[in-house]
């Protein structure tokens, strides 16, 4: 049986010695590699260059990634060539990516030049415009001989959402992590996830309830309900762990 | 005998998720610690959380640092407290943290409400308000409801042009790190910025140049006479090392 585990940060370029980052450790990715290799499976690890690492061992491929691109590829490849029990997604994907970067003085001059020609409304296709970069060079470091730079980063397509494209009979653990918000918020944001991303099952966590190992989350099944809680990085897994095994009998 | 070594790159907040890093392994820094060792001298290494980190040892004092402030901080305290026969600083500092973040809808909008009653010029000051966002609130995520987000960077305070000011007797190796450019505009901007940052020594080098040990790097002195060259980070290091040997004998 094979198990695909997500867990890390992905990172963003913005060109060659700057990037945009998602914080994460990949402890909870070691914690549920801890947990599945009681059972007899093999496991795909996909995460990230500066993420914990797993020791090497056997029945443990472990996939590098880095961008958020990088990662729809590796899975993309992974889901549709082997089949999977589950896929436990905790890896912290980057929302945006790197688009433009402009110095404000050349933003606030192309935004005046336009206004003495034309006073007109802006449409979105002209802000885009304005916004835009004239030096891209994806090989150069952006200049740094401003007070302010400008960055636009354009939205990045959502990896989750793909998972039941490429694999619909997996049984696919989704991640909400919020910060600072109600519990009664968290779990309706949870929810929402779990229909958007055709998930089995979502774990909800808040940032403000997480520290070191200390971990607060919440399981909840497709409709929503709260199977359980946990308060530590290894009871997560174990909790994710025992809710595949029940998955896995199901279908034996 | 005092030396200051700073190694890795610094991170700076988007949200408490998300942060703007420069890319540095830290390796220089090992190399350095490695070389220096050779003398009696007690190193204090200043690096962040995810660079590399050198074995605990005697006489080495290891401060962690996350942003540019901490560095400030650090630096400040180290070096109007404690006298050091050279700083040697090859951490990557970013050269902005993040201001504001703001939906491009929501930008488009408030320059259109603005046109609507004043097609005047802009000044910077209302364009600065227009980038700014409404919804701070250091506790939480930035939204991702959108397709572009437009993040407003500030300038950092330039720490290494206050080390003098801080220990106007120390000896300042700074390094400049360039990408793609030809050797003469590397060097015009090295000898360049010997002047701004008031330093004794630089090391030029080039992105294109460094590949795990591989590193080329030019010293120069504070007349920005290519000293020496070097092609690996541990020859760097005892390229260093031996300039700081001569500057010591100076003294003596």
């Amino acid at each position: 049986m094979n198990i695909l585990i997500t867990a890390g940060g992905t990172s963003e370029a913005i060109d060659q010695v700057r990037a945009i980052t998602n914080h994460a450790t990949g402890a909870l990715g070691l914690a549920l590699i801890e947990q599945f290799q009681q059972s007899a499976v093999t496991i795909d690890y996909v995460t990230t260059a500066t993420a914990l690492k797993p020791k090497k061992q056997e029945n443990l491929n472990i996939h590098l990634v880095s961008d958020t691109q990088s990662v729809e590829q590796c899975l993309q490849k992974l889901l549709t060539t082997k089949k999977y029990t589950a896929v436990i997604h905790t890896m912290a994907i980057s929302d945006f990516a790197f688009q433009a970067a402009l110095p404000i003085e050349a933003l606030l001059s192309k935004l005046n030049l336009r206004l003495a020609t034309n006073q007109q409304n802006f449409s979105m296709e002209e802000l885009l415009e304005l916004l835009a970069d004239e030096q891209v060079d994806a090989n150069k470091k952006i200049a740094s001989n401003t007070e302010q730079l400008i960055l636009t980063l354009n939205k990045t397509p959502k990896i989750i959402q793909k998972i039941k494209d490429w694999q619909p009979t997996t049984c696919l653990f989704g991640f909400k992590l919020l910060a600072n918000v109600s519990k009664e918020e968290l779990l309706s944001v949870a929810k929402e996830s779990l229909k958007k991303n055709r998930a089995d099952y979502v774990i909800a966590n808040d940032l403000a309830n997480i520290n070191g190992q200390k971990h607060l989350a919440y399981l909840l099944n497709h409709k929503g309900e709260i199977l359980q809680q946990a308060d530590s990085k290894a009871k997560i897994a174990e909790m994710i762990y025992h809710q595949w095994q029940k998955e896995v009998a199901k279908h034996e």
